[in-house]
């Protein structure tokens, strides 16, 4: 049940499997774009967040609950007291979750509240954390590790396909290469290639993968162009004053004039955006 | 004179300079297609490409004369050869040629040949070179050094421009990075930076930068929509038989297919395609 | 209480905070030798490298009950099965275990069989397992991820730090570079920064920083005259049956010769070789 | 005539084969130190430089006339102006120069001045002046590009090998990889590799690996402990004054305690440190 990689233009190729989120689908003729908050910070921020993006056009919802961050010191999401609210918002808004799982002894909490369970770049080569979500029956976006081959981030689907969830998106971030100039260096290459000779579907994140607010619109667009399922983007109502990563999120406006042109070039490309 | 990088998407931000090739203009408001053999292999193959490629589309042609090669017992271009019939195709075609120049002794030979000298990748930090192309008038096509930061890249453009030439075009053709599952990786992020930060035009090379004929398209696309000021695409008759990077060639369909594409996503995004 | 990285060579430059494992110190006067196999692969395996290792000179033993590995296909160690030997081992040879751990609920189970916890490379990112073991106040070996800033590396060894265990042990094991001819790329240069700024033991793995066997020793050497508080070292009697890492995997004969070289140089350097 | 890499440690692996400078070898038995200015700045600094160095044990002196530098607005090195005393202090300290070339055109003037060409990291790919280096019969240092593969660089050195000029010696001068931590990444694994896969001796430079005088001398004994056949090191009387790359230059105390543990390493691995 390993995945194959298949390695020519061939009859053979795969075509993409497409993964189920509610309403929702990854993989298929539509593009799809998830949208949210870095963190859940609170009721208040996650609600106008969520309205806003849902209006702009998202079909599901991002929102980290606990955040990975490099220091210990630095802001560590809100953790458990994102409960007391996440389910009201999303029945509010009748969106949908994705939301970062950090340790396997989170899943049956997060369960409850996450229509995909997302897999952070840092633990992509977590295995023991990918096996359990084999166990699950539930959607997982696997992030790519910043500095994993396209190679080892199959075969950490496979650890997830494995125990018999084949529910698995992949998405590129951005990798860790010499340079510096921007956070990270978005890799198109590896996302057409995975799109041509895996069965996954693959969308890119282009908020992590170059860090400046102002340059997420035009990455976006590329990845559409480039033949991705969909992006997932960060989007703040007051970036300035977000606890994580406010650098990179879009503003609502911004957001909102990034999905027009989102919609021209994939129009362009005779492919639809999906709309709930 | 040393090119100043802009550090805020401010008023200041500078406007693309852009540069004059012959009845092409590189960095205005039309994007570019640069189109032609990795080498000028005979003059059949300089005509059939030549003609096939300015009837799809492309405005400038490109083919090397002199190649670098890793290896000193590999095809090392037709070199002093090549000059017996290049001007004829260039006369027959109306089109004008891009070349590398891969020596300083070259560029008072090259010079009647060309409308445009290219540095490559491997000669980006060659500042000899440099100094020397300062010293001409003509159009100065710079690949970024595969593994050059976005900051050295400018100051090489600088070498050039210190010397009085202001002509200066950005190329990036794929960095190194751990990944080798494609021949390199596109920096994408960079050229978006570049563009905003700097006065340089700003164009990619896709037929490097993933070095798969299949994946050029996609990556094409992507260039358009990130912004770019163009692309220099490889393309050759018959690419199984070429002498260099046949791999990576698209054959004359392929790029007429592309073309279509990429002036739907160009018109999608308010620009045109220029045409001669 | 979060590490401060010392950032000139001046008087308040940290002084190594030696971490004692049974009766093995590392981090003070002497060098440290850990050696041992990849995997556990039997109770025969086991006993007999654990016995020629320690006859030739090392003070601890290494030895992987889980491994982590790319493909969920390759064998993944024998996990629970070695329990019921290992004690068995160590109490014959009256050497102390290092072995790694993948995942927060193997740390009560594994806390009985081990003296110091190593975590992999793939995990140094893992703050719930890092975390955890900072709930405890057994040493922590924390391998660089192989493609950490070594200030991540700090940072990761601050989640065990901040949980009141101090008992960590920074490892160097090879960074993912653009270079492939060998396995991974050692980075030496990093040893001696954590070594100057840190108070952090720093040890060196030539095993999995090269990949080749032959190589190996010449590595270790290297990391001795270095600076490196001590090397932890692939050894299995028949390499070339070995269940993982065999290539890389030193014989018996080889390690032998390999101490006598490192303690002449450790000799030259004034520094002692550590003996049980 | 393309050098060959023996792909296993068999019988056929190739001995090194020597390079003979004046009274200097490099790659025979004996370890060799090649010491002095990043640049020459006048006759005063050459002077007490080449006296000291050659004081303290080093048995070639280098010394860069021509500096290639990222911006065109920092010190490019003397140039001709150097001429004027070179000789002199070379006859009156009876040593011999390794110094830099940077362009085809500067060979036949420097050919009266030094030993020993010096390719720079920057110009490794730079064919044109590799073939016509070919085409003398003085030694060549051959610096790797700082993101060269092994093989590249060794293919590098065919392009002066096949022109007739055997006598190249291999230089790691530090790789670029996504660290930044310190200036550049030694790669000490290629270092090893090369040593036993090609017939070219092998040398390293630790100061421009490092980047930083304080680490310098640790690096230098890795390197003689791991089996390179010598060291080039940046040695200034008033590292503070210097005009380039002050910040990794040793002082001339620095180097001669330097030299006295050099020695101690190599006498440990039986390895004599070469003497004028």
């Amino acid at each position: 049940m390993e995945t194959q990689i298949f390695n020519s233009n061939s009859d053979s190729k795969p075509s993409t499997r497409p993964v189920q989120i509610g309403p929702v689908t990854i993989g298929g003729p539509e593009f799809t774009v998830i949208a949210g908050p870095c963190s859940i910070e609170s009721p208040e921020q996650f609600l106008e967040t969520a309205l806003a993006v849902k209006s702009a056009g998202a079909v599901l919802l991002r929102g980290g609950i606990w955040k990975l961050r490099t220091s210990p010191k630095t802001f560590q999401g809100l953790g458990n007291d994102a409960f007391a609210f996440i389910k009201d918002v999303l029945k509010t808004t009748n969106m949908q979750l994705v939301s970062e799982v950090t340790d396997p002894r989170q899943i049956e909490q997060l369960n409850d509240y996450v229509s995909m369970f997302q897999v952070g770049s840092r633990n992509m080569h977590n295995y023991a954390l990918l096996k359990e979500l084999g166990q699950t029956r539930k959607p997982v976006l696997l992030k790519r590790g910043f500095a994993a081959f396209v190679d080892e981030w199959i075969k950490a689907a496979d650890y997830v396909v494995m125990g018999g969830n084949e529910n698995v998106i992949l998405c590129e971030r951005g990798i860790r290469t010499f340079e510096t100039t921007t956070r990270n260096t978005l890799d198109l290459n590896s996302v057409i290639y995975a799109k041509a000779r895996t069965p996954f579907p693959v969308i890119v994140d282009p908020s992590h993968a170059i860090g400046v607010r102002e340059f997420v619109p035009a990455l976006s667009l590329a990845a559409a162009a480039a033949g991705a399922d969909g992006i997932i983007v960060e989007v703040h109502p007051r970036p300035e004053q977000a606890l994580s990563d406010g650098m990179q999120a879009l503003t609502i406006d911004d957001f909102s004039r990034l999905m027009k042109k989102v919609e021209s070039v994939l129009t362009a490309l005779d492919r639809p955006l999906q709309k709930l």
